[in-house]
């Protein structure tokens, strides 16, 4: 009846997250991805020629076509570029492993055991949901309280706490679950210092355990661990690229996304997806209930924050460059659409300002730098952003630079998260020939932020490059080589990686890496200045980010990215923000005690400093314009 | 394309409501009322005798038949039964006038302003939700606090108030809204005594004002004041039939019906029906948008209380008669999908227990008993369910009896609502014709409570009934006769009614209101025995009921509904409860004074009281057994 004409339709299924899409014939797989918001990049435009969008078809037909990018080995074993690919019937595809990114960095339970003693946080656990067996006497016709009110006097007489609510979503199974057992009942309540929610009442259950989130939004990554709530420990990890990566890589290009008619609201969907997903993963691997997570703690720089709640962070790139909010109450899951209990609370931690977020002030909890009095810290996040804190107890300054996702992988044409077949630690021999440790063992597929440190540090000692970053060719004509990026460096050829394709870093990429690397040393240098301290005067330096999970500090000392210091001040932490988020759900008074220190903290805007340009344009050398603030590396060069 | 049939569907639309429906060639207009969930009820199971689904039909075509109940007249003036009607046209319908009675016993701006000098609740002028004008300071790169701090501090510095938060809905709009008119905000906040929380952000405009409401949820009735917050003055007052009553006439039969999958969200989605619509009327009629209101109070029953929030009321009929809840906190509008500001607060006035209720409460509130310590006042709430309250300022007893909704014009004949139509005050002379007043100044449709009360003394008195409440044939043939019903009294024929019928009052309407004040005179018999008190030490009794705007005293005492006074004791301040929700929401301290006085009363269980049942039948009679409690009528009698 109706005017279409019939059009033949594929169903497409994606696995490992197994979604599908019905998608009319000759649709390309590209377009089928973008369809159910996957979070893929088509970084040369669908041209087939850089090869990110390589995914393995295991069922059904389709027209394989060779590429620059993609070796005949290859489509004979089912890989295809997603953006090569016309889909003429119903497909199963398996998407590359960044959908569960093994991020080894990211704090286990053992690396929260083993290090717990030197975190700021308090470790005594104390987590603000808990879950309290109770006995409710039944009514009589003398004692004719109203269910409610029996609920709430006995979780009053056995818990001291004396203003006690409930929330709404009790009332209409209480009467029930409260005669099911003679008034045993299971509460899970949400407890401040002198009061309580009661926000479920359940049927008591042997072996009922509620569990919590820790989730860290980075710009690239989300990473998340769930958590046991009655034992503290984690049950689950995973981590994935944040969905909002196809909007725009680093968070100006998300605020400018941002501004579009429907955008603000398809970057908030995307990283609500992204967490859903993960959460829908950890629970699956470990066999929780959504419905018994009441509990989620989110770091994120500010820009994270307001575009998880939807909110337009126009003003935070706009003088005088304010936020929205920094710090909020706990609100309810169900006001964002997390797939969790719609009565768990959500608290994000506390931002400093537009350019220093809730991933830092959690971050820190996880030093030891609140813990001291004389000593002096600093605390290095190279993330997509970069944030520097320098101080202790009693005192904090703060300042961001966009320091760019180099060192995440992102932009660096062979760079990828430090995920399975990441080269993350390198060394050249005499030849230029490279031996290399990959993540998972595997053929490497690209290389990490520590294998990008190492190759950069080795590519200079050697000589390949100058201190200008650029190529000597004629220092090793085998390795170093005209190709269609311009000058590129060999690290492994395409008959030993994993896709099949050549490893190699270019030109670009090393101005990219060189640029990171200094807008963070030049941030820490003008932070000092401000403070009016040198170098040597800082006793310890941590480092976060995504480097992976070791970072060779002496090269990251060598390309100039770290001050020339005695290397056992520097302690690599890894994923902080993470951490930060276990450390603030594990405990009642770090939530307290990072909201202090976020009030405490003095931000320096370093786009109104007039040095910051010259201490930029110094800092983009290897390892810098004036080597004698690297006595170290001289002497190694000459 | 598909295997259906193509089935020709007419619309219905149906006025006042403007409510429209398709529904297939061949419905019977009765499912289509069904459907759209009118209140309509079919006590003849839909066989046309009983004329109380008539309607009628002012465009479309049909057939008329006529039928026992529906003359020849009327049909040619457009009415029809629904349940005789089978649609195949489309049809407009205009529904008889229940869809907005013109209860004009409802307390009025006038009767608040005329009365408030006698009423318990305080009477100044302080709403928890205000509206307030602020001046947002700008930001700049020394002052960059985030919007949300400088908002909640300027706040703080207009108001003096130390503790503020905001919702979450306001952050979306905040930096747009602060930028627009260079900080010059208005909000609306929700406030407490030492915290506020900031509700809404809203671009300063000249004659903004919020609103509230102020409403009765009755189990026959719910009436609806919307109240102007910045002066107080009610801009508007509706009711209507709440749309229940087709799941059971009195609050036993709904909570029966609640048994059943399904109908208790049924019973939900009926009164959330039924206020939504008297919301629409009220704002259509004033002009008002519903997104301005933000702040609702709710009276009604116990059970009607827990129908709203979809709570299963079964334990409120079953020994030891426990509900789930008595007192709540304030909770969210969009929580019961109730169209005003998602963000507007909703405040229900606290039970006492299972059978006295908010309603009570907050009628309480509307009368002089909390003001004195010496004087003893009664109370008495002649609702479809029967609650008294005895005592004063420090201490108040009370009791709840089934007293069924006769007085409300329900399981009556020919009773009806205290709207258009009803017959509200009747005299009989010595010939038995009778002379009455009509509400609205039409033909007389029916009977409302005042009526019934006037009509029963009046056949006592002149001798039509004996003290059975059987008819005395002999004493008036020409008005007493038989008819299908059993004996009758005629009160107005056929040609003098608005709908046609004969109006008259059977034997089992007069056994059905000798039930309903035999139930109400014998609780309030043993309420006084238990407070020890005679009858003669009640300095005032207030009556509160939907009886009509007039009720007269001396007929009521005549038929031993009330207990025989001096007639100046009495006053009937009709319906209590929207006054009390209106004062509650007036006034804060009237909030917590009604918490408090929920808290000290103390319930008698009529049930297990031993004499309660000899009471009862006692009462049956006219006016009692005891002929020596009510000397002034054996006087008039002998």
């Amino acid at each position: 009846m109706g005017k279409g004409i019939s059009q033949k339709k594929h169903r497409v299924t994606f696995l490992p997250f197994d979604i599908s899409v019905n998608v009319p014939e000759g649709t390309k797989l590209a377009d089928a991805i973008q369809k159910v918001h996957l979070p893929f990049s088509f970084p040369c435009g669908g041209e087939g020629t850089c090869g990110d969008c390589i995914v393995r078809i295991t069922h059904g037909t389709y027209l394989a076509k060779p590429t620059a990018a993609l070796s005949g080995q290859y489509i004979a074993e089912g890989f295809a570029l997603a953006c090569q690919t016309d889909i003429t019937d119903d497909l199963v595809i398996v998407l590359p492993d960044f959908a569960e990114l093994t991020i080894k960095t990211i704090a286990s339970s053992e690396f929260f055991q083993s290090n717990k003693a030197n975190m700021s946080g308090f470790i005594q656990f104390n987590p603000r949901l808990i879950l309290t067996e109770l006995r409710v006497p039944s009514p009589t016709l003398e004692d004719n309280y109203s269910d409610l009110e029996r609920l709430e006097k006995a979780y009053k007489k056995q818990t001291g706490i004396k203003k006690v609510s409930s929330s709404l979503s009790v009332l209409p199974k209480l009467a029930r679950i409260l005669r099911s057992k003679k008034g045993s009942v299971q509460v899970v309540s949400f407890r401040e210092t002198d009061e309580a929610q009661i926000v479920d009442v359940l049927t008591p259950a042997r072996d009922k355990k509620i569990y919590g989130l820790a989730c860290d939004i980075g710009t690239s990554t989300v990473a998340l661990h769930l958590i046991d709530l009655g034992s503290g420990d984690i049950v689950s990890t995973t981590s994935s690229l944040n969905q909002q990566i196809k909007c725009g890589e680093d968070i100006i290009s998300r605020i400018n996304y941002s501004q579009k008619p429907g955008h603000l609201k398809e970057l908030q969907k995307l990283v609500v997806h992204t967490i859903n997903n993960l959460i829908r993963n950890a629970s699956q691997k470990s066999g929780v209930s959504q419905a018994d997570i009441y509990y989620a703690v989110f770091t994120g720089n500010t820009t994270m924050s307001h575009l998880l709640l939807k909110i337009d962070p126009h003003y935070i790139r706009e003088e005088p460059y304010v936020p929205t909010f920094n710090d909020l109450p706990l609100f309810p899951a169900a006001e964002l659409g997390l797939m969790m209990n719609p009565e768990a609370k959500i608290s994000l931690s506390p931002s400093v300002g537009s350019y220093v977020g809730g991933d830092i002030t959690a971050g820190l909890l996880s030093t030891p730098i609140l813990r001291s009095a004389q000593k002096i810290s600093l605390f290095i996040d190279a993330g997509t952003n970069g944030e520097l804190v320098v101080g202790n107890k009693d005192w904090l300054m703060t300042c961001a630079c966009s320091a760019g996702p180099a060192f995440e992988g992102s932009g660096i044409q062979c760079g990828m998260p430090a995920s399975e077949g990441a080269i993350e630690a390198i060394k050249l021999d005499t030849t230029g020939r490279a031996s290399y440790r990959v993540i998972g063992g595997t053929k490497p597929k690209g290389l990490c932020g520590s294998g990008l440190v190492d190759l950069l540090a080795e590519l200079f000692i050697h000589g390949y490059i100058d201190r200008h970053g650029k190529f000597r060719k004629e220092r090793n004509p085998d390795r170093i080589m005209e190709s269609e990026e311009g000058i590129v460096f060999l690290v492994e050829d395409h008959a030993h990686s994993f896709w099949g394709n050549d490893i190699c870093i270019t030109e670009k990429d090393i101005a990219n890496l060189l640029r990171t690397k200094g807008a963070v040393y030049s941030a820490c240098s003008i932070l000092l200045k401000n403070v009016g301290l040198r170098n040597d005067e800082i006793a310890s330096i941590y480092i976060a980010g995504g480097f992976g999970q070791h970072l060779d500090v002496e090269n990251a000392i060598r390309i100039g990215l770290l001050p020339d210091l005695e290397r056992e001040r520097f302690h690599y932490i890894g994923n902080s923000s993470l951490l930060g988020a276990y450390l603030i759900l594990f405990s009642d008074e770090n939530r307290a005690m990072v909201q202090n220190l976020a009030k405490k903290m003095t931000y320096i805007e370093l786009n109104t400093e007039p040095s910051y340009m010259n201490e930029f344009t110094g800092s983009m050398f290897l390892p810098h314009t004036e080597m004698k603030l690297f006595p170290s590396v001289k002497k190694l060069l000459s």
